[in-house]
């Protein structure tokens, strides 16, 4: 039996239309769709079930990391602990993490021998301004330790002030490129995706452009983070990746995508898609490997990698590919904002019942799919 | 002809249903509606304009304020200036007072010969909970000079770290209550308003009610303001209030409500409105004297009183007055939602074109009302 892991399909998506308004402001950088609201069965909060999993599991981690690296002169300095959560989307992922670290960070204050009563947090909660924020505040836990608040704007941008932030959290989330490639978006160039909604399975071209635009993204996320962060402060990230030796066409949740372009293909050739909102139509996601990952850490020079975790075993998760249609309906629940700004309401049901039978169709290549998490500690 | 004052129509008001969610979350203690949201002609951006009008007015004030009495060793101390905004509904007052706010620091902070490009700023907009977050942060200006950030919860607790802003402003949202004061509420008991929606034309049990919450209320306020802010800090409160020597029931908000709770029974007496529905319906704002301002302040005993303008010869604004159902409108902006949960969306045209009536008929009456805004300006 193949390894089996599950897609990422909670996070917000990238797409040409919103690069103008990208161009226009800087909080708005991040060209993404936020998730989608609401408590129904498909929405966000119920679909990120399986990452809320994920988080649990790599609780022992980031205690460890906590308290291992994280920077004592810290704990001395000053009575608030800051945390920023970078792409919460609308909880409660991201308040049981804010929970997890404070646990740790408490943990290590009392080992140290002090008063940990004394220490107060402070938690940011980061995504798009495009985000639900009346949702996640009202979902904020009533019997939270610690002070919240919402900070909107694209985290490959400043959020906060110099030197204010003492441990960044990102769970998922830096994959979403701030904007799709301008390259791949130049109907007469040669990275035009014609076809296509995604690079994994493009031509080298499209490829090309979506790794130039993620170096750049995670140039700027570096760079914006290293002012951000106090000096012994410590960054946790969560990021789905590609692994070695994988092409991209073989990373899991790049197939998912994959077989839903396919999916808007049959509808074109069927005439109820126009073939050029497919071809013009792009999801602004990337995977890194290792190496692109280390290399980005490398050249912005701020970070040294603390310890990088892979994390495939945490994410085996039979039920969702058991189950074409859950599936389906999870990748729905996290794109049908997207889809339906491009191609219309009315296509969605047709559509995703596709999907559905076609996931089923190709379930051994989507089990063949491999996956990874990168759980990565980086010190400031 | 006398002098006229415009009410603030534009704050979210208490009521009794939200009483027991307040007594489960410590952020929701300010059991309060929010403003009505959108953008339509009735909406609160729109008629917010006669407070920007006021602050603008106030700017030469705060200048003088921040100039005069911050404290230096905060300009020294720390490399980023907080400013809390407490009520700040959906901008973009809250925008242009944060705007003014920073020049005048920075003017002071250059006057020090100190560099000023070094300095940031950043800015927390707080509201309760149910405010629309979203609506402010998608307005928030793309070229803003700071840092924002969200705050969600009742300025009646705490919502900051302990000693962590420098400046707390606060513009016509402190006269709103956390409550219906409970004694009020109760059918049986001497305070009940039978009648009525507001105290300043009630029996003396319910004035008396009222002034106790205001009191609980501003004990509570600056109480958590005393821990949040920075040993040097300044708070800016713009606080509608009663003029020395002037009744409640001739002050002028409260003849503007007091008119309203009397469209609500003519509506009762045509069984147009349960009449039942009238009397659990109150309206949680207070209207405070100077005295009991300097009271509230003096009982805390953690703040002195830098500087008291009483402002009212700004606030003279005649358009307003001049059209009842300018007014009328303008009530109804703030209030609807409020309106609607008790009495049903149905009754709304009606209540309102009868108090846009009512309005002209007793236009001399709210023409006489008494207004003043205590502009206060307190020192850490």
């Amino acid at each position: 039996m193949n390894e089996k892991k599950p897609p990422h399909p909670n996070r917000p998506i990238g797409r040409e239309r919103d690069m103008a308004r990208a161009e226009k402001t800087s909080d708005q950088l991040c060209a993404a769709y936020p998730v989608r609201g609401g408590d129904g069965p498909s929405s966000y909060a119920v679909n990120s079930v399986y990452q809320r999993g994920a988080v649990a599991a790599a609780k022992e981690f980031i205690s460890k990391a906590i308290e291992e690296k994280l920077g004592t002169e810290i704990l001395l300095s000053s009575k608030t602990f800051r945390i920023a959560d970078l792409g919460c989307a609308v909880g409660p992922n991201s308040f049981f993490s804010a929970e997890n670290i404070i646990e740790a960070v408490q943990l290590k204050y009392k080992s140290q021998g002090l008063n940990s009563q004394t220490l107060e947090f402070q938690v940011f909660f980061n995504d798009i301004t495009a985000n639900d924020f009346n949702k996640l505040f009202r979902s904020l836990p009533s019997n939270r330790q610690f002070y919240a608040a919402g900070v909107p704007g694209s985290f490959y941008g400043r959020l906060f002030p110099n030197a204010s932030i003492n441990l960044f959290h990102s769970a998922f989330a830096i994959p979403w490129m701030s904007q799709v490639p301008k390259a791949v978006m130049d109907r007469n160039g040669p990275a035009w995706n014609k076809g296509r909604i995604f690079y994994s399975d493009a031509s080298d071209e499209v490829v090309s452009a979506y790794e130039a635009q993620n170096a750049e993204d995670m140039e700027r996320f570096l760079h914006a983070r290293a002012q951000e962060i106090v000096s012994g402060g410590l960054m946790v990230f969560f990021i789905p990746g590609r692994p070695d030796g994988t092409p991209h066409s073989h990373t899991l949740p790049n197939v998912i995508y994959q077989i839903l372009g396919s999916c808007l293909m049959d509808l074109a050739r069927k005439g109820v898609v126009d073939e050029e909102k497919v071809d013009s139509f792009n999801i602004a996601n990337y995977l890194m490997s290792s190496k692109e990952l280390e290399n980005a850490v490398e050249r912005n020079g701020r970070f040294s990698i603390e310890r990088r975790e892979n994390l495939d075993h945490f994410f085996a998760h039979d039920t969702v590919y058991k189950s074409p249609q859950l599936l389906a309906s999870q990748i729905r629940a996290s794109l049908e904002g997207l889809f339906k700004q491009q191609f219309g309401d009315e296509i969605l049901d047709e559509l995703f019942e596709l999907y559905g039978k076609k996931l089923e169709e190709q379930q051994s290549m989507v089990e063949s799919g491999k996956a990874v998490v990168f759980l990565l500690f980086l010190d400031a």
